[in-house]
């Protein structure tokens, strides 16, 4: 088949290389330049943490080890009190499991590459989808040397992103549902700079400094810097909009994260000239129409974008595309009958992880500080080692493993139940054993 | 102040009456025809229902009189077993107080002869806004004649219907939070001619033929003949999509609805060439967008488009009208300002009328049908009646009042804590009485 894949970001390149794996004939447009010759955006999402189900996905094309190899592992969080103490906490029973900080622009680069390399890739740079008609397959685009039509396109698959403008264009169609809810909080990239030619602060970590209502994080970058990121209300005291001078930036800085303030000399600088981004969350159904002419699909963030406290959202997109590819060998290549299935499958796990991405906010940015917090941390490592493979944490399950998001919460509700009965039985068993031991009472 | 109205349906009508009232210059735009040159559209919403919200407005205009001079009042429902027995239930404890039947084409053109005749009023049609700029206050439209530009336009009103224009220019503003949700279920109208010069059923009521998961309903119209429209779902059995011959038409009605059939001659015709319309539930938030030039905001359906069950979409929007003229008043005709004390108060009102709307389905296709649901409004006109004003159901709060929506909840369950409360201090009482009357009792 023909198939026009909408998006050469990260999950538009590899479901390319999915599709021309299955020997189907790629056209991926993309309405950036090409990204190896133009420079990277300013402040925008500069790296992101790879886990299991993007390194699974990966691993099916064969990019596993050239991407890991550009990333740096974080085996656990590094919390930063207002003092400046640290508290390393481990992500996994073991202390071995580590999620991978990656810079955006290098795995796209990558997939990009790999895409580019398959029979039957082609890919366009500088098109952007202006329409889109599933009765005639028609696709516009707008381009440097002006408009471009395409006809009879078959198979049109959007993975354009939070904003797709592929599924703008499905937007209007009766019977399609769609929401988008901001939260009211933005965020902004700062950098520490490395120090002495090395890393200022533990490599080895996602950095927190939680500070109740809002947080900072920072993530090791490949050259020895951090990427940090401010989590604040836009609005209200120790917002964007109330933090507006360079003197109320520094301010707040040295009363709520002294310790970092040290590592940034360019501040300021960074703070007046990045912007500040946004934090929604989008839903839609159905993720595919069938049209008289083509059969139009979502994946990836333009199916479901979701906020990035879990750091899934790629890991999320890759996970699409295995599923549709495991869809397509199941239907004969049928796209229509695949898509079908892929949504009706994928649709609330999507939905589930958009929800824990939610709550995880609350968590780091609040809970990650309490004691009582780090405590129950310990308890669920301590039990995960002693029922290995039976008592795993939520936080593995997501990070760590393929098993679906919507199967999680169950998962965890039965191995509650079983730890509880198993508490219930040792508690009764030595309860007997003492009795035992005390032996009969002397008669009268 | 000059102001721009887009939509110059019921609500943009009326708003215009306001502002004008108000000595505001307002032109008005809408992208239909004027609607007293052209015809109207085939089977959408032919007539509607309205109730105290939407006359308290019109009377507020000086238009109620006039409007419901060509309304049919219906002062309750006319339920339709299968086998054709009828079961009249009022909405009103004493029976007078109706709903009343009106033509949209009818009230919409009384409107909009009442906003034409106000001073500082313009009216232009065959405009359909195709650009808004919120920063330079640029609207643009297409006409006829071409494309058509209107310069630094100050404030910018978006009456233009659940699939507004105006908010459909602000979507991609960060932090609009919006969403849109479908029924499964559509509409299509059907209609019962006059029979020997009258009505062939009584006009004095709102028609229910409830079948479960299915109904129609049939309202009055003014020259002898009813509107009947049909809420069927879109796929699965009993479906539009299933019922797609006329011969399983013919069936489907015989063996559900075979008192209308006898009525309809147009039946087959009706059903083949009338469309189904759509269901949707459109939220959104902010109602209100402070541009550098320009102050842009929504209302009715553009701001919050609801399902039709509880005959309130035109009564809330007309509310929205009489509560942003009272902030306008408040404000000093500060429509920045007012604008976002309306949204303030006015948010609550809309997401619970929404809510209520989406729950009276069920109820209409369902409960009407049932013993017990009779029963229950029967104590409960009995309790209206025993204390009057005391006790309210919740559809006269809704219909024949103006609490404002979401005060209605929280009002019903305070009436119920006091029935209770009487009821247990009265069965206190007939026990002591009984035991009074006893007198002691015997010694042995």
């Amino acid at each position: 088949m023909k198939v026009t894949v909408v998006g050469a970001g990260l999950v538009g390149c590899l479901l390319t290389c999915f599709l021309a794996r299955r020997g189907h004939e790629v056209t991926l447009y993309e309405r950036r330049s090409n990204p190896r010759k133009a420079g990277a955006e300013r402040g925008r999402s500069i790296n992101l943490a790879i886990s299991e189900r993007g390194i699974d996905a990966l691993r099916r094309v064969g990019l596993d080890r050239q991407v890991l190899a550009g990333a740096l592992p974080m085996p656990g969080r590094m919390m930063h009190a207002v003092d400046g103490a640290l508290t390393f906490q481990p992500y996994s029973a073991d202390g071995t499991r580590a999620i991978n900080s990656i810079s955006r622009g290098d795995l796209n680069r990558i997939l990009l590459d790999a895409a580019e390399a398959m029979p039957g890739v082609e890919v366009v740079f500088d098109h952007r989808l202006t329409g889109l008609s599933e009765a005639t397959g028609t696709l516009s685009f707008d381009t440097p040397g002006g408009p471009v039509e395409v006809e009879k396109a078959q198979v049109v698959l959007g993975a354009d992103g939070a904003f797709s403008a592929v599924r703008a264009h499905l937007q209007w169609r009766p019977g399609f549902d769609f929401s988008q809810d901001y939260l009211d909080y933005g965020y902004k990239e700062l950098t520490i700079p490395a120090k002495d030619g090395g890393y200022a602060m533990d490599p080895g970590a996602l950095h927190i400094w939680p500070r109740g209502s809002s947080m900072m994080i920072a993530l090791p970058d490949p050259g020895g810097s951090f990427t940090c990121t401010l989590f604040w209300p836009k609005s209200g005291p120790g917002s964007f909009a109330d933090l507006d001078t360079p003197a109320k930036v520094e301010e707040h800085f040295a009363r709520h994260y002294p310790d970092a303030q040290a590592l940034m000399p360019d501040l300021l600088d960074d703070y007046a000239h990045n912007p500040v981004g946004h934090l929604v969350t989008m839903r839609c159904s159905p993720w595919q129409i069938q049209g008289e002419q083509t059969v139009v699909g979502l994946i990836g963030d333009a199916a479901h974008a979701i906020v990035p406290f879990y750091g899934q959202g790629a890991n999320a997109g890759f996970e699409d595309c295995v599923e549709l590819d495991r869809c397509l060998a199941e239907t004969g290549d049928d796209f229509a009958a695949a898509l079908r299935l892929y949504q009706d499958r994928r649709k609330r796990h999507a939905d589930t992880i958009a929800e824990l991405a939610l709550d995880n906010f609350i968590e780091m940015r609040d809970r990650v500080a309490s004691r009582a917090f780090l405590a129950q941390k310990k308890v669920e490592h301590a039990l995960e080692r002693a029922l290995p493979g039976r008592y795993v944490s939520r936080y593995e399950l997501v990070s760590f493993s393929t098993v679906p998001y919507a199967d999680i919460r169950p998962r965890l509700t039965r191995q509650r139940t079983q730890v509880a009965a198993a508490l219930a039985l040792l508690t009764a068993g030595l309860l007997a054993t003492r009795a035992l031991l005390k032996g009969p009472r002397a008669k009268p």
